[in-house]
């Protein structure tokens, strides 16, 4: 009887798994809560309208008929590794001989409440897309204001979290602000628009090798954020932030890129977990106990502790490596050696014409223009499809030649 | 002192009192809902997935700065006519010497509340995208369907009203679902996909010539669509369409274009009203009895019964006439003749390749590849902005030429 194989998330991990697959004699379905696939890593362009949310997503049913994988609209809410069963919000039990756990991580805001219903968050389409209306919602509230110090709020713009996401964001609103607001909101005074960036660490850019922290500092600064080190967002309740050092903050927008914790699909599950709620796998990324039961991209995280970053690569490593682990074993061949990942290494983009790069394996470390191009390039060829690709190429034109905003529209949300 | 000029509403009417008004040295705000101007005509499109919504949709403020116009983005709740002021929905409340009415129209449901919770409307861009969404989602429920019936039901998509949007819409959906389902849903069965179109009158295309009428009805039947003339709709449950003739229908999707009525923002206007709440103006497209409102667009209504379609080129023509008509007077010029709308023809396109067009004044009627055509490069002429009309241009020839759908994202409103 043909083996079914069920792969749960359609982002980068899950992807590659269904490609890995195709082609072997499984019968393989992919369920994913969305009905396309996201290429994250420009995410934060949708948020600031650099780009628009088409121009980084494929359907999925694009592409998975072509590979031969069912696609399953819809949202998991338990799975039984006891019974080899997902249950589905619509009542449905989908069954597996065996499972990919793909399913990624979410925006952690460590169970604050208050923050994580007044702060805004960029790590899927529909938050990026709010965002956006958000921040020119608030252009044309202050333009609205007839009272300075509220008008003041409505120009400051706060983000929490000075890792890669926080910092492409930080970097990109600001070229957001300088194009929009002296040229379509004349009424509005630059001097009075403000942007800062709450850190926890002393240190941007965590991972980065030192000089290049600096050098992504010294950047922000220039272009006018007002960097706040050593000190962490405790509560917002919509207009004034509470450090834990430091005087509050008065800001109608906080942009929260702090923290990611395990789908909560899982947290029903039982089996030990790592930090964040990650799974804990062996060396071919099995779940401990449940060897029908893979686990790739950033969920998993190994029992000895090896570095699993969360990243593009680490998810489609170990997703090309679970697939040709399970083909294997179906095919009674000899299991191959255990997974290892191999960091082509790290970038993180400063807004126009300047990037960081650190290529760990060539001991490179660099910055600046060739950096940037090396981003751009990189990232206009791992976006797939393209039409998407034209878009980009479109808006990017828009953006760094003619320095005007692709994208501004306001949609619903508008008047929250 | 300076003369203040309130602009409601930023569609074609709006924006053309805006142009013609530039540098005549008054006070000029333009006010709309939205920060965008919208290509209505082609809105359509972005229901069916054909384009983006940021293809046809323009930021105000990319325009307005430059004609030296300010623009408030707001709800208007109420105009007080005798008082020259226009209430928001913020409470804030705005003063004016002239005012020009150009809100525009809403899908009217004739005060059917079932049916305006359960169809959709594609209206407005929100209408249009959620559409877009809801058949997506359409097609998945059928998918996900275990049972034959229904299955139908989610594939029965279920048009009300055949003047020009719906006759547009329903062989724009057509093609959509051509594209889509034998391609990307191979567990669905395209014999069981069906499009109806449910339509008051005799023939389609009200307005147009009996031959162009014939040609559209004979098209859409060819394109497989069911027709259904000289029946209404008169109630919808979200699965079961009562008509005042004939068997109730099953369908999970009914798409309402059967009406249009006056933005309900004027409905605390007291002054006489025309059908469909249009205002009555005389043939300076004046309000009666108030000199200094000027209605213009689909708004207007002519006291003598003369006609006043609801069309861009009336929108633009009034416009135009009545901003020119101000400035003559502010300018103690003689005044100038009333208006009168010179019909440039009408055109509406039949999905790929086939449109019907008629040009009264040069007593031209046709149809075919040729019609097409001229609707294709007007409309592309007619879009603002460069980077509109390319982006426009990508969509279109994945459509038309790789017959591939561009926009294909399932946004929120997925679980409803």
């Amino acid at each position: 009887m043909t083996e079914r194989v069920l792969i749960l998330g359609g982002g980068f991990a899950g992807l590659t798994v269904a490609q890995g697959l195709r082609g072997k004699g499984f019968a393989i379905t992919l369920v994913d809560q969305h009905n396309y696939h996201l290429f994250q890593p420009l995410l934060y362009q949708v948020a600031t309208g650099e780009l628009l949310g088409e121009a980084i997503t494929t359907p999925l049913r694009h592409l998975l008929p072509s590979y031969g994988v069912s696609f399953r609209l819809g949202n998991v809410i338990e799975i039984d590794l006891l019974r080899c069963q997902v249950h589905m919000e619509d009542g449905d039990v989908l069954e597996y001989d065996f499972l990919f756990l793909a399913l990624g991580t979410v925006t952690n805001f460590f169970g604050n409440k208050t923050i994580s219903q007044h702060a805004l968050d960029i790590k899927g389409l529909e938050g990026a897309e709010t965002t956006r209306s958000r921040l020119i919602l608030a252009l044309e509230r202050a333009s609205q204001s007839k009272n300075a110090e509220d008008r003041r709020e409505w120009l400051h713009f706060v983000v929490a979290g000075g890792g890669a996401t926080g910092v492409e964001f930080c970097a990109a609103l600001v070229e957001l602000l300088q194009n929009l607001v002296p040229n379509e909101y004349p009424e509005l005074d630059f001097r009075e628009v403000q942007v800062s960036l709450v850190h926890g660490g002393e240190a941007l850019l965590p991972g980065f090798a030192n000089n290049l922290q600096k050098h992504a500092a010294t950047k922000l600064r220039r272009l006018g954020i007002n960097l706040l080190f050593g000190t962490h967002v405790k509560d917002y309740d919509g207009q004034t932030i509470i450090c834990d050092s430091g005087p509050p903050i008065s800001a109608r927008t906080l942009i929260w890129t702090a923290g990611v914790a395990a789908n909560p699909s899982l947290s029903s599950l039982t089996v030990p977990k790592g930090r964040g709620g990650r799974l804990l796998v062996d060396h071919h990324l099995r779940l401990l106990d449940f060897p029908e039961v893979f686990v790739v991209g950033d969920l998993a995280i190994f029992t000895g502790g090896d570095a699993c970053p969360q990243v593009a690569p680490f998810a489609m490593q170990s997703a090309r490596y679970a697939a040709k682990f399970l083909c294997a074993q179906s095919a009674h061949k000899p299991l191959i050696p255990p997974f290892g990942y191999h960091d082509p290494g790290i970038m993180t983009v400063l807004g126009r014409l300047d990037a960081v790069c650190q290529i760990p394996r060539w001991h490179l470390r660099w910055y600046g223009l060739s950096a940037w191009g090396l981003w751009l390039g990189l990232h206009l060829y791992r976006i797939i499809g393209t039409g998407n690709r034209l878009r980009t190429l479109l808006d990017w034109s828009n953006d760094y030649i003619r320095r005007r905003t692709s994208v501004q529209l306001l949609r619903q949300g508008r008047d929250d």
